[in-house]
């Protein structure tokens, strides 16, 4: 039996990935709150939101408020997307700690949703990682439907090397391996992760992996076997699958950390005050946590 | 890494255990049509009804009957709950291939639940078991709260194999190791399942997992592993959680064969089908099914 890491970090992505396709605007006030109740619940790694055009994403609009709202801990990172030098340009007096870059495993999709190949849209990202290191932040690069893609089917771990290289070439320091779809199982998941672990060491590789088909969870575990620790959750899962309307999306990190807390692996998190946070926005946006975890102990605490 | 059984058998409970709790009446022939469309979907093992006093589950009252109006396949194996004599002799007639019996691995939950010992709830199976044999039924044992106990806690290795070993002694052929409240993480997992593999062989070793936290697929992989290849699941996750309302209890059946067909293990069952098979039921239950992977496939069928 494998031995698993001691300690895991957790990536909260819930203020920005989890919101972002909210159609109905969450306030700001909100969305701080939200990052304050995550810190409170001891995470210490949030991304925050992005600095894309309204016009695409009108939920992100408020980012330079979000970011001035905050309620900021020492030892916490708040991290942004920024997809191009205008975001990065905008979201640097807002002082992240980390920015964040994305490019996907598949040119179908690449072609699709950006117009441009795989290797085109990485290229784009250069200046941005410079003008980035040059700011002193760190470059955490996405690699999107890593495991497979709403248009090609099935990614190779082929494919997913050679996005890892492309990425490592512009001088990413951060390499997150995300399951855009939640197609993934664990044995294609370990061999996507060993490509990136070709390139990238143990500590700067990532996985995010969506809940889609609940699949989720054993891709971590299966993660956690080959040594990874650091993963992308979303709290109450926020954030659903934008390919299958009413399906799941982004893993409740709820439910990562109880999985993490069953396998003794310490992760700083409070579980009760998780569940809070969760709770908190859930309410919000009038709907109950997607999180499992979540849900029975919210079932338990009502009795 | 370990090398995965290339192929498992999946137990549907969905008929028995799903439905059991179900405070409306399921009409007798929709339980028929039900156990109908899992075998059209590839399923050898069906647990069918349970024989017990329609006082306690009047849901299960027309077990009879619902044997009676089963279009019996060729190679499929319908099991029936059977938990004292006096249900024994009511399912004989009804020509059951196997017949379940049940003890919990927890002395609180035994003594809070059926006024006695762990160790006398086991011994009066006894006779059970014996008559099972001479009328030429296998007898599979369910240890409930394998992994913990709402009375009690977490439930330790040596808590399991005790039991295992009470079963075993009485002549139980198959050992059915389940996580009742679902609180189980796969290292636990893998450790409870060590003690059954004490006494019992491989093939006659099965999980039986609860998704209340969302760890089930996680705790399955940890269990293939070991090479585990026998697991229950329910169609459609019929059968929620007793210990917390509003709450996931049984892992569906679609999540666990999206699982497995990711890993190359063959299951024998066609997804689609099994997809139809727990729509039809959650149809009939007016609400839609809790497995993940239905939610997203019968959202992609709508486009």
């Amino acid at each position: 039996m494998s031995t698993l890491p001691h300690r895991v970090t957790l990536v909260d992505v819930g203020p920005r990935d989890g919101l972002q396709n909210e159609k109905q605007p969450v306030a700001t006030e909100h969305k701080a709150r939200l990052v304050s109740m995550l810190q409170d619940a001891g995470l210490k790694n949030i991304e925050v939101t992005s600095f894309v055009s309204p016009k695409w994403v009108p939920q992100m609009g408020d980012n330079t408020a979000v970011m001035a709202a905050l309620e900021r801990h020492p030892g916490v990172r708040y991290s942004v997307l920024t997809p191009n030098m205008k975001g990065l340009e905008a979201a640097l007096p807002t002082k992240p700690d980390e920015i964040v870059v994305f490019g996907a495993a598949s040119e179908a999709f690449s072609q699709k949703n950006i117009n441009c190949s795989v290797a085109e849209s990485i290229e784009r990202f250069a200046p941005v990682v410079e003008a980035a290191h040059a700011a002193g932040l760190k470059v955490r690069g996405a690699l999107s439907c890593a495991l497979g893609c709403p248009y090609e089917g099935e990614i190779s771990p082929d494919q997913v090397e050679r996005v890892v290289q492309l990425m490592k070439d512009i001088g990413v320091d951060h390499l997150g391996v995300a399951d855009t779809i939640g197609v993934g199982t664990p044995r294609r998941v370990q061999a996507a992760m060993e490509r990136a672990l070709k390139h990238y060491p143990l500590h700067e590789v990532s996985g995010h992996f969506h809940d889609t088909y609940g699949q989720a969870l054993s891709n971590i575990y299966a993660c956690l076997e080959m040594g990874i620790h650091t993963f992308d959750a979303s709290v109450a899962g926020l954030g659903g699958c934008p390919y299958a309307k009413g399906a799941t999306g982004n893993v409740a990190t709820e439910d990562v950390v109880f999985l993490l807390n069953g396998l003794g692996i310490s992760t700083g998190i409070d579980l009760d005050k998780l569940v809070d946070a969760g709770a908190y926005i859930s309410e919000q946006l009038g709907r109950p946590p997607v999180s499992r975890v979540a849900r029975a102990l919210l079932a338990k605490r009502q009795g």
